[in-house]
């Protein structure tokens, strides 16, 4: 016995030789009432110092797993007679395919990072819009951390409050006043991201006894549709324009439906996917009609931040006054950091009364590290410093990006005005799921964009493509190569 | 204009300049196309340097809120105009209440901290049972940090897997194999705490159509009693023996149900709140019982960690062999820091493999730096130590309070084996919330035990003291402060 201990680099001896021993111990190598080795031959057995093996001693004992007869050594004790119950349990399975309920299963049959194709080493791939990471500057988080734990680090260990860590809500409260809103009557509840924000606000809102009605852009976020869909809600899109949602068309949706909706899910800024910025004008009229009908809105603050140029827009929040009618969800994950899963909802204050109390029921609180971390960083300065520094360097490759479109692409019609990414429409004979065969066989794969549209079959010619984390060689690279394969489609559909 | 500028000390003073004139913008002070005054003349107007203004007009304008004109100065931009959009929908409101649905009026009527008394500044309050946050090792924790940030710090802060962080994942698999437990078919998600894997585990196993049925150990915790009830669970409780759950009246329970149960929930270390260890003969037979009727059962490992003495006891986990009916879910944050919000499910791989899917689509992932610095924290062996010291202090505060209740409360029944609070039982004629009546007014505040158990009317002669954080001065104090009230209400009642 005793042959087999391998010690690797990275962890403290002492609990190596524990964990070792304890093994021993569960798996019967040895038995109740056994006595070990003692501290000295043990320390020979295995070549490590004799205060190692002391500590892991003592370490047993203090678990439970052996205990000591002073004079004499140490001893294994008893524990659960493993070999007796194993018996008579182990061939009881449970069918969990047949235990859970259609939520379930339709979560993971909606779940579109299971199905996506993933990236072989050396693959183009368009697919994702999280930032680069490479832009993040890790001193100032670590700085942001140290500040913050030198101030309260055992508070922020300990429990914290369901509705957020009061000095980031407090910033992000004058943050979002400073964006126009009237925070009379409104409140604010910190979440794990945004995706957290809206299946809390649905959770809250799709009505008990039949299926939730709701509205949104066609295209939109999947997430978002998965979300609605999940908690059961039937959902109409509203055609995009050039300058945000159709409003004719949504006046005439709102016109035909003598119920009503329950809901209205809106990305007014940066739209995903198309990337397109709603006009002042639009939000005012949209915000009209909405509360005509009498319709809540949830406002997706995507991105917001990341805007390169133009005018400061106000969000529909902002647009709806005094007006209660508007719940914004906001994020700095796709600007600052998404490991960091920090969230809010602002909005009427007795919603999120309730929504506090949903929030605890589901997991007590947000990481308070990450709200305090979040907090520090911004309150040093850095959020304008790194804001500033991104913003050129996505604007950069947003131009590029729209250079090799309109070089290699120029068929395919091309929305997006900042962000992380840009849409692009083919004509009606390119389906992008054949396109994406193609190009995945030479190394470039990107997000085809039927999975934005609500209902199947809409969407067949457009396609998404993230460039954040694509290299300026690889951008031009890898539209070239759609373009090839596009043409190459084009000139098969016209010969056919 | 300019006289209302007060600059605050901890705050990068640019930013509070581009803040300040941002906020004058919006409210309309500071007009669409005015001059703002020139950076010499700012910097004395607010009597900051020059170079800050030049800094803060910069940020200004990449936020699209003014725009310059090389050799003229810096101008206001047009924004939404806000006065005519406020007149026409200010008056508009929704009313929130009637558009929330069951669960969220549920789940803020059974919301208990929203209606637990608050501790006044001096009182003593035994109501917690948080850890002692003076406990905590804060240079370990910071260490744990800049050493994962050292190694990987840019993947840190980008988006996770919904899974967990691979290298966590593979150190907690390891400890639970090291409690003894079979891991071939399992598979693990991580997720914000232990509230969260319960309320996950329940979303996928509550049936789609009809009410579920639970069973659980009466009393039991009172989050797990919510979310049961917020999810729609009928819930059977099966009374508490000093070696936990009756054998006899749980297998009543099941002979007389003809549907069977959807699931159990059951707490067999240092159960909440009687502090009971189950002993290892009764973990058998309740595996036994629970699988010759086919129900799932959902561990909750709740302070295994928190052990004081005794021998090691297999969870139930691990009881059950290669079986697959139990799902295991364990957390560190009352034994570490409830700050950092990770917990873990541990079960049957086709389970898991949906409720991937759900966290998914709740909240993506949980934070990867909470992840990681728990993980580091583990890995540099930093656990062993910390609950070695925790232990030893937990434990003399524990013997403290069971001398302190058999002086002062002799004729309450005490249980709990460990961990960070005591249960007590007194004779039936004391109503415990009556007694916190009285306690409160003179300074000393505690749980009343009726929140424990699953109907009404049951255990209103029990009460919880958590110690955790509470001084030795203090326990002596208010424990006899709440014998002198007890006493006081037996007296009046044997005179009634």
């Amino acid at each position: 016995m005793f042959q087999d201990f391998k010690l690797v680099d990275d962890r403290p001896v002492a609990i190596q030789v524990k964990e070792y021993v304890k093994r021993l111990i569960i798996k019967g190598a040895l038995q109740a009432e056994q006595k070990l080795p003692s501290t000295r031959e043990m320390s020979s057995l295995l070549r490590v110092s004799r205060n190692t093996v002391i500590t892991a001693y003592e370490g047993l004992e203090d678990d439970g797993y052996t205990y000591a007869i002073p004079g004499k050594g140490s001893f294994v004790a008893a524990m659960t007679k493993e070999h007796e119950r194993a018996d008579s349990l182990d061939t009881v399975q449970i069918d969990w395919k047949e235990r859970m309920n259609e939520y379930a299963l339709l979560a993971e049959e909606l779940d579109l990072m299971k199905k996506g194709i993933r990236a072989k080493k050396g693959t183009i791939s368009f697919t994702s819009i999280a930032p680069d990471e490479q832009l993040f500057d890790l001193g100032d988080v670590k700085r942001a951390f140290l500040d913050r734990m030198a101030i309260e680090g055992q508070v922020l260990l300990n429990y914290g409050y369901a509705k957020g860590y009061k000095p980031l809500m407090d910033y992000l409260m004058h943050y979002m006043e400073n964006k126009g809103v009237d925070l009379s009557g409104k409140d604010m509840l910190v979440t794990s991201g945004f995706t957290e924000g809206f299946d809390i606000v649905l959770a809250a809102l799709r009505p008990s006894t039949r299926r939730g009605t709701a509205i949104c852009e066609n295209p939109t976020h999947p997430t978002a549709i998965n979300n609605l869909k999940l908690q059961g809600f039937e959902i109409t899109g509203i055609p995009m324009e050039s300058d945000g949602i159709s409003i004719d068309h949504l006046e005439k949706v709102l016109q035909k439906q003598t119920n009503g909706f329950d809901l209205a899910y809106l990305t007014p800024s940066y739209h995903n996917p198309t990337g397109i910025v709603m006009s002042p004008a639009k939000r005012s009229a949209v915000m009209r009609l909405m509360m005509r009908y009498q319709i809540p809105v949830i406002e997706d603050g995507f991105n917001e931040e990341l805007r390169y140029s133009g005018a400061h827009v106000a969000p529909l929040i902002a647009t709806a006054g005094h007006g209660n009618g508007v719940i914004y969800i906001g994020s700095f994950s796709k600007v600052l950091f998404p490991g960091l899963r920090v969230g809010w909802v602002l909005g009427d204050r007795t919603l999120i009364d309730a929504l506090e109390s949903i929030k605890r029921a589901r997991n007590i609180h947000t990481s308070t590290v990450d709200q305090s971390i979040l907090y520090q960083y911004l309150l040093n300065g850095k959020f304008d410093k790194y804001v500033k520094k991104v913003r050129a360097e996505y604007k950069r490759k947003y131009e590029l990006t729209k250079a090799c479109c309109d070089k290699h692409l120029p068929w395919a019609q091309l929305s997006g005005d900042g962000g992380l990414h840009v849409f692009l429409t083919f004509p009606k004979s390119i389906d992008t799921r054949q396109l994406l065969e193609g190009c995945s066989k030479q190394g470039v794969i990107f997000t085809p964009g039927d999975r934005f549209f609500i209902r199947e079959g809409e969407g067949t010619n457009t396609l998404r493509l993230g460039f954040s984390r694509v290299t300026d060689e690889n951008i031009e690279r890898g539209i070239q190569i759609i373009g090839r394969q596009a043409s190459h489609l084009l000139s098969v559909s016209k010969n056919t």
